[in-house]
């Protein structure tokens, strides 16, 4: 029983990677899943409910924070970029990031996720960690680019990036957020 | 009656942008300019093709890229983080952008004209104007911090963007932009 929950589960993650949040439905997550549409609901209540459970980061906040949080503060953006294509090489955290970024699109719900799990949990505390000043707006930064890799190469799927190698990727993005994290923010060093 | 064409349109462009292209209905969209819905199929057919004119670039990317190719090499990225800024801040150019992201997370024909439009016509020409090598590569990389900084202010609604003022943000994003561009793209000068 708990397994056929759990296949619900993966199959509504891959619907909401692939198809959106609107054009998922419980009725089509059960059919590709081979149960009835009432053990979905059983299950999981809502299509809301299914994605608050589906939207589940694939990494532990209170595991990667810490750890990035122990290394050096000089390269702290570059290991937070090669985390991160290290979590999309994965089938499983690929499909998860890029079903709640589509999902942010259309979906309160989803924008929520992000705003709070990703950068509350996850990069304000690194900025926090490293006692930035303005904080938040480099979380917000850092959570911009990472939002944009996912969209650009997994929902607009730009040839340059699908093709990239991911060592080069993690290289370019690491500057971007090594700069937005530790960097003076502004040409003129504003802040 | 090209008023009322050009309202329809303009009606249309706010529905994308502020539901997404799935809960963008033809109905609403005459609802809300106020007219029959048969109208609206008479002037434009299809939600795909009224969508296609609504996701029209607010800006002329054959006056845009001489213009910023025109300038200094070593301000590029700068100059052309500006002039993002400075279309965001136009309440058309923000909702037509806007419109055209979020309806790239669950439209094949939106994420096109990411793709054609403003990677292929804006940002590979820029690349490939100051011989950047890896120019599609470079493009690519600056369409996805574009794409994701509108999606964290306007669509995911990050605060610390939403309240960000223009010239912080346009120095911060012009950074990754100009290194995107001239940079060697990766720390260990991969390109």
């Amino acid at each position: 029983m708990s397994g056929t929950r759990e296949a619900i589960l993966d199959t509504a993650r891959r619907h909401f990677a692939e198809l959106g949040y609107d054009r998922t439905t419980l009725r089509g997550v059960a059919g590709a899943a081979g149960v009835d549409t009432a053990l979905v609901i059983h299950f999981y209540g809502s299509k809301q409910r299914l994605f608050a459970l589906a939207a589940e980061l694939p990494i532990d906040t209170e595991v990667v924070v810490p750890g990035l949080l122990a290394g050096p503060r000089a390269t702290i953006g570059h290991r937070l970029a090669r985390q991160v294509l290290d979590t999309l090489a994965q089938e499983e955290g690929r499909r998860r990031v890029t079903g709640l970024i589509r999902a942010a699109a259309s979906e309160e719900a989803a924008a929520r996720v992000i705003r709070e799990r990703i950068t509350r949990e996850l990069l304000v505390p690194i900025a926090e960690g490293i006692d930035a000043p303005d904080a938040a707006l480099r979380a917000a930064l850092v959570s911009s680019q990472i939002v944009g890799l996912v969209m650009a190469r997994y929902v607009v799927a730009l040839d340059a990036l699908t093709g990239a190698d991911d060592d080069l990727l993690a290289a370019a993005v690491g500057v971007t957020l090594q700069n937005y994290l530790t960097g003076p923010l502004g040409a003129a060093g504003t802040s």
